[in-house]
């Protein structure tokens, strides 16, 4: 057990959490961190992935330190093991993401075909956009047939049988990636006699792909193992999270660059207080809609409140901070910490990155714990199962019921820590384009020029191995402070926020170049890109890039980090940008280190194959001095 | 560890593996056998189900005797953590079964239009039958006007993106089944205010929505984790797996009944033996028939063999031995033994049971061991990349490589166990029905009348864990015993036809109702379905049952075993044939009764839900006895 994680102020650096941890302690309250040294010691198969599950002829375990057989019953060696658990994570991760991507898709084709009303097509110059990238005319006709086509295109890309490369994917990746992908599925063909490829068909079928080729008896190859995780992921990227972002937008309307509040302080003890928790910001878009309506604005003053106060947490919070500007309470590990407040009439959760600890927590408690989603049921809680085509009546329904918990609320248990921090959040690729003047030539020119020497791109969860938010901040600053733009999403970007470097003052903590260009564009040196599934966002900029420069994203002075991961979409993610060139820093350590030949394909072989690769750092610092190594070296290799 | 393992007359039943293991013992090769016993002690929360390994906050682990924590670090109870890797066997499973009916049906595509010529609609009879059944106009068609109709609805049902249910399931389930999971779907939306799907939407897309809802921190309820792994597991049944037996049918003609030998005696010292193993015919049923060709026979001679000998192994065996009467070398378990007498020049896999031991063994021969597909390449193997548009060539060329390896074998180390059994086989629905003269009623009779009990279903691996064949054999001639008529496919179904059991004599064990049944139609009392994807025949049969009588499967007296099951497509078997109301007995356990509620919900709840559940027991008689108890409570219910 790591005793640094017994005391409280070393669970999290956020002023709000330690608050929230104090009264955690003293009103008896389990958390993730309790539970944690609870499930000490950690089984270290696990963790360095050499424990298989996958015949009931196991479970095997190799020790890789020799001490103990070599294979399993079958006679799987650790890296097959450890390659096997590590596709089927990617293929997991992949499939959260792109399924998200295909409700966005289908709700999109039901507004097109007239059969939702309850949605719109809310940013038809972004619709025209996607429809152009995509080659669908848009030249004189309704958003409504345009929007059909782009949806067909889309959902498209999850089912279709053929062989070709996913149609999204073939037309957002950079021209010369895309080459680089074809190309060494030939190579590998020709060199090695057996197909391996990296280009996605249907995004489902990659995931099942994995999913058969991991079964008992079929793939042991690492390398093979690895290339279909690649492939896997790039599906996820280029397909199932690119089309949510997109669609989203189109839908939903495309995030613009807007100051918000984060941290538990936006929590109000005279407002109704509804929480917004998970990833899908279908549902969440239409409470914070409808909780502006005339309805509950006079349901919530019949019982006292002053309003109803919708605020976000985790990437669902993203979303709706990002569109519509609501506060963040915070992020993953903030979410016990926000019903402990006693002052949240309602938690409201879609999907993915919810404990199910949070109903047993809800229940000491007023608050009412809503499940929306077949797929995410919790023993526990209140389960109002969302429809899109009745999303305006289920919204209201829920703010009601949080209206309704509101009278219950015991006034002497509420404790609203109050840290609130400032951030200059919205920067997509068109909101960063845009503040370039349309072209992304001020950006490269800063680059080539060394006032920026590159950019990060950072995404992240929260994990209890790592003290709150203390990797995200630390790092971050330490780019920043190397005149690095650091961009990213998720649960990182929270952190980022309630640190306040997503403030313009954090300009100051920047280097000379960096600080100099947020006071002239007068942006922070940090920048919100969106939710986790928006890491899409991310590539897209890089392939701006990459094509406007007629390079591959791999020349690019770029690198990624997932600090303080915790999900399989995390590894998905961290996947895709490798497999798009770009290095990847990690930390918690990945299991994988129980196989060497896996772990030297992914941090050493893959530099060489796929131009990105990934590599494993505890210390913020150490971590921010190779990734700046990194970007110096292609900015080398580039004569910049 | 269980000793009895360690004596070598308690690893198996059969003579033949008797003799080989001896040999194994002398040499030293390490077999299954050996590695398992280096594996112990096994992990029990692994062999529980309570390991989760699911985020990088973990691995967390619960002990269900309460002497530990009672949550993993996120609040995932024993339950919750059972049924996500529960449902993951099941996605597993099924994707496994679905990829291969993709390949048949992109293949069959394929010649339909002329883009495949080496392959041909081998049995247009039966496509014939597919498309009347899928409602497909054949009057005055061409086959393969036909036949791309066919394939083009197969090949939706993996892909289409729509919320109905895929068509191979609606137009082969009888009717009150698929009556019951509508009604089912509805009742459950009613009471319990939450979706809950049981038809199976895309194949793809069920596995892709298990795998969504087991990420981190969506679906945390055991019923809801339970019921998804049924739909999942039902689209494998009724969707991919029948699909891959219907098509390939076409492709490469249908079984007929025909008399067979089984076990290694099938090697021939004189000859170039090609062992075939795995699961998908579409390549061994290629090297079977170029091996009758002048160019490969003249080669075999040129080299000093009689012929080139071509047997199977395992379901790829079980396919060849069907249509083209191959001998069958043996299940599972003998793949290594195999390779042991010295007398196999070639073992040629495909996908799935493929033991990676195998590479290294086969090095300590002369034994080219050959990996022909992209999702199962083996460290040690020779690549020889199957592409079916070149069937007949790759075929040649590995029926050439393991000619050319026959004259480096050496005669001294060859030790063929001189065993075999005749097996009458092939027994498909269609000549089922044809043996009864068309029609199930006499089938229905003998079964009202009580001359045969009942039908039990059975289908298996092999497990180190059980005495080989041991289980498959004693239960088999237990229920024949008591007059219940044995059908099944597989590993099963191997050990069943080593053992005589499908040979004319074995009447001789059944029952007095049973055994006469046997004589007047010439059958015996245990019938071989084919390989495990043909389960699917299994619940065509039971359909067909079914539906004759317009009653639902459920009502039916048939019963289900997998005993010495081994891998994640047994679950999804189990649960696909408990979905459609059939009782599964399992053995040896599976991973899930650390978790009280999921063992309650799969042992006892689904028996009023679906009809059909699940029960585990060690001991082949009592689970005869069992089984037979379940037959007559039916019989009862009938009025029978």
């Amino acid at each position: 057990m790591d005793l640094a994680h017994t005391s409280h102020d070393s669970r999290s650096i956020d002023p709000a959490a330690k608050e929230m941890l104090r009264i955690a302690d003293r009103e008896g309250y389990a958390t993730i961190w309790e539970r944690y040294e609870k499930q000490q010691p950690q089984c270290s198969y696990g963790q360095l992935g050499t424990c298989c599950r996958i015949c009931s002829m196991g479970p095997c375990r190799i020790d890789p330190f020799g001490d103990g057989p070599s294979h399993g019953v079958c006679g799987a060696t650790a890296d097959t093991i450890v390659a096997r658990n590590l596709a089927r994570m990617a293929a997991v991760g992949s499939s959260s993401h792109s399924d998200h991507g295909r409700k966005v898709a289908l709700l999109l084709k039901a507004v097109a075909n007239g059969s939702n009303t309850d949605y719109r097509i809310a940013d038809p110059e972004k619709l025209v956009a996607v429809a152009t990238r995509l080659g669908i005319p848009t030249d004189g006709r309704e958003p409504a047939a345009i929007a059909g086509d782009v949806a067909t295109v889309a959902i498209d890309c999850f089912g279709n049988q053929g062989e070709e490369p996913i149609v999204f994917m073939e037309k957002y990746m950079p021209k010369k990636r895309f080459q680089r992908l074809q190309d060494l599925e030939d190579t590998l063909y020709r060199t090695m006699g057996a197909k391996t490829g990296f280009l996605p068909r249907a995004i489902d079928r990659e995931a099942v792909d994995i999913l058969h080729r991991t079964h008992f008896g079929c793939d042991h190859d690492p390398l093979s193992l690895v290339a279909q995780s690649v492939r896997c992921s790039l599906s996820d990227g280029w397909g199932g999270s690119l089309i949510a972002t997109e669609l989203q937008d189109i839908l939903l309307g495309s995030p613009t660059i807007k100051p918000v509040k984060a941290n538990l302080g936006v929590l109000e003890a005279e407002s109704v207080n509804v929480v917004v928790h998970g990833h899908e910001p279908i549902l969440s878009a239409k409470v914070v809609e409808m909780a502006q309506s005339a309805a509950c604005r006079a349901a919530a003053e019949a019982v006292g409140a002053k309003r109803v106060n919708v605020v976000g947490l985790c990437c669902t919070g993203n979303e709706v901070l990002l569109r519509q500007g609501v506060g963040m309470a915070g992020n993953e590990s903030h979410s016990e910490l926000a019903i402990m407040t006693g002052a949240v009439d309602a938690m409201v959760v879609d999907v993915q990155c919810i404990y199910p600890a949070l109903a047993d927590l809800a229940s000491c408690f007023h608050t009412r714990f809503i499940t929306t989603s077949e797929q995410a049921k919790i023993p526990g809680a209140l389960h109002i199962q969302f429809e899109e085509q009745e999303a305006d009546a289920i919204a209201t329904h829920i703010i009601k019921t949080a209206i309704d918990a509101f009278p219950n609320r015991n006034k002497a248990r509420v404790y609203i820590p109050q840290h609130t921090s400032t951030a200059i959040v919205g920067f997509t690729v068109e909101e960063i384009l845009k503040a370039l003047g349309g072209t992304p030539q001020p950006l490269i020119d800063l680059i080539v020029k060394g006032t920026i020497k590159g950019v990060a791109g950072i995404v992240g969860c929260n994990n209890v191995k790592v003290q709150q938010d203390f990797f995200h901040r630390t790092l971050t600053e330490e780019l920043i402070k190397r005149d690095i733009l650091v961009i990213g999403t998720g649960c990182w970007a929270i952190a980022a926020a309630k640190s306040g470097l997503m403030d313009l003052p954090a300009r100051d903590l920047a280097g000379p170049g960096l600080r100099a260009v947020c006071g002239q564009l007068g942006i922070p040196p940090v920048l919100h890109m969106g939710s986790c599934v928006d890491c899409s966002r991310m590539l897209n900029l890089a392939g701006t890039l990459a094509d406007h420069l007629q390079v591959d994203i791999s020349d690019l002075p770029l690198v990624g980090s997932a600090p303080e991961w915790t999900t399989e979409k995390a590894v998905a993610i961290g996947t895709y940008f490798v497999g798009s060139g770009i290095p990847v820093h990690l930390w918690p350590l990945p299991p994988i280190l129980g196989g060497p030949e896996v772990t030297k394909i992914l941090t050493s072989d893959a530099k060489d194959v796929l131009g990105g690769w990934f590599f494993v750092e505890e210390d913020p610092v150490v971590t921010a001095d190779r990734m700046e190594q990194i970007i110096m070296e292609r900015r080398a290799a580039l004569g910049i």
